[in-house]
């Protein structure tokens, strides 16, 4: 296992009604003038917004507000955000929404307290100081209510670049499961992708001897395995709902990913389809992972032959173990469909004649050397092969 | 599930040669004259006090010393730390060693910043404020280093109690599993019952639909499983040092006990034990846990069963599920002993005679009512029958 730091200080207020207590945790925390940050309608017409309002209102706490952020959150709003914190003289960034609300309230956060262009932070400047973030969570998929992490898109050249800093770690994250139940059965199957995506990235290690994490990371797929299926077939299954959202944030607080190398590459080459034709990113990894997996397996057959057996509850082929590798990786594919997720290109809206274009973005972009790095290194060719399997 | 709330901010630290960085941390948490707490000689010894007091000097950082904890910490000493950080104007107490240093140092804490006291809080007072405290710990066990609580015995009455609060939260934890090779295997053992007897507590429930909690309570049973055996046989393996310490930290900070009911019974029959014959806590749990289990078993056979399947590998009799569940309990008996755990009474060095009068200190001791709680409720009866299965 190799040296690390683990600091994950958000502290968590999980279940029914939660929401309510927005206020009295936005006060034990410091705030008292807040900006609430938040998405579309969907907060506004389930009634949510005006529950977080009148909790702040008991709490004699002011607030302005800030709605229309999208998915894949832009540098645009952030700008105006970290306006309407210096006029209003906000102390507090209160997010309600998913990752993307939460995202996009930490840039505000840092760049409000920043002498400079926010930007700077997602161009390689650490975030050492921020106001406080609180953050009521409306979906599980991205983590971010758990992490110190934020992705923003700039508009000028649509560069879509993160940034990272115990500052823009939320103070307190409210987890409400029951407020998942209304999203549409397509958007909780791409947070469950997302939530597996995160397990996977730090599955796929080249560190030896990391039972530990391993098991931990088995123990949360195997939840979403068992969740999963049942929170499609049944939207309102509270229960299912709450096992995915502790899962989900525990998933990419990283207390499953300490002390070992992880992959990513997934992830990365998913983000140029999500930039490129604005699908959801869980839709675009659930095409993603299967042709990745299949193309690095033999860099570690014993790595998915063990995902295989205890993760899929594959039959260990001891004569033939990359027949077991496989038969995991077909098994999340199938997995994957059964939820709902598109299974290529075409379901993705993605086109094969844009695949040169994809792979030089991919591993020209943002500086790279014509490669991306991870569990495996693959060069524009490794890249090009693996878009052309998801054709 | 549950609603709960988790919160977990302690910062840390983890890996070879760590403990280096005590300096560092002491000042990023606001310490500027320490009182360095810790037990007996093989801190000493071992130079581990000398590299943290060289640490603390190359900050700056002024210190006081206590030493002198013994394992199951008495309040005497902790009156002369809280009279030391008084004269010495300390403001911040650093444990270095197991859990009875933390759990001094964190009594310490309390006291030193309370007016009245500090037993106050062992007898049923929140916690609210305390000096900040940091641990460099030295044995995977307790899980003191992550939790908010702290169990000291009054010597007058030999009274052993917990006290709990946010605020006795360590700031950091330096986990170097390097400390703990030099462990007697015994002590190792023991440490390893403990973190066990901590997963199989939150195990048994009564709460249902728990299933990701569930799942990482197997994981860090399976990561116990599978490296105990490999560090009893090789004490310096750091590689299965490094998976068990970062699976005590997370068998008791909670973040897999969220949202459940739990059990306790085996600790509170235990603390009779090590109360009585000052026997080692792990060692009386050993002995401890499968009379309760075996006792308990019928109240939900098929947790036991779900257990003895997926922690223990043993095969469904879907005819016998009881079998199946007796079969599980009977694995981790025989997985205590091969470490070298005590099986029954005689080894533990405990007396069938002296049964009545433990029934009476756990029954009816600290205000109970004749009974204990947990997954079951037990009263003088049950309590007497299952001391006796274990003679």
């Amino acid at each position: 296992m190799n040296n690390f730091m683990f600091y994950s200080p958000t502290c968590f207020v999980f279940g029914k009604d939660t929401e309510n207590q927005a206020g009295a945790l936005v006060k034990r925390f410091g705030g008292s003038r807040v900006l609430i940050h938040y998405g579309g309608g969907s907060v506004v017409r389930s009634g949510l917004l005006d529950r977080v309002k009148a909790s702040l209102k008991a709490e004699g706490i002011a607030f302005a507000e800030l709605g229309g952020v999208k998915p894949n959150p832009r540098s645009g709003l952030v700008y105006e955000g970290i306006r309407l914190c210096r006029d209003e003289k906000i102390d507090f960034v209160l997010a309600v929404g998913g990752g993307s609300v939460i995202d996009s309230s930490k840039a505000i956060a840092a760049g409000a307290v920043y002498d400079g262009d926010f930007w700077d932070f997602y161009s390689g400047k650490r975030i050492e100081n921020a106001l406080p973030v609180g953050t009521v969570l409306t979906i599980a998929a991205a983590g971010s209510e758990g992490s110190p992490d934020s992705v923003i898109t700039r508009e000028e050249g649509m560069l879509k670049r993160g940034a990272s800093g115990d500052a823009i770690r939320p103070r307190f994250s409210i987890l409400n499961p029951a407020l998942t139940q209304t999203l549409p059965p397509f958007q909780t199957a791409a947070g469950i992708t997302d939530i597996m995506a995160h397990l996977y990235e730090r599955y796929l290690t080249n560190t030896k001897e990391v039972e530990v994490t391993d098991r931990l990371i088995e123990a949360l797929l195997l939840t979403m395995i068992h969740e999963g299926p049942r929170v499609i077939a049944d939207p309102d299954n509270y229960e299912a709902r709450a096992n995915i959202m502790w899962a989900g944030m525990m998933a990419h607080n990283n207390s499953c990913g300490v002390g070992r190398s992880q992959d990513w590459n997934s992830h990365n080459i998913e983000h140029e389809l999500s930039a490129l034709y604005d699908c959801a990113h869980g839709a675009g990894l659930a095409v993603t992972m299967p042709a990745v997996f299949t193309y690095v397996m033999k860099h570690d057959v014993m790595r998915f032959a063990q995902a295989a057996v205890r993760i899929w509850g594959c039959q260990m082929d001891f004569a033939h173990p990359e027949a077991t590798a496989l038969a995991g990786i077909e098994a999340l594919r199938a997995f994957l469909i059964s939820i709902g997720m598109p299974k290529n290109f075409a379901e993705l809206g993605a086109k094969e004649e844009d695949i040169p274009r994809l792979v030089e973005t991919l591993c020209r972009g943002n500086g790279r050397p014509g490669s991306i790095s991870g569990f495996v290194t693959l060069n524009e060719d490794d890249c090009a092969a693996i878009y052309r399997m998801m054709v």
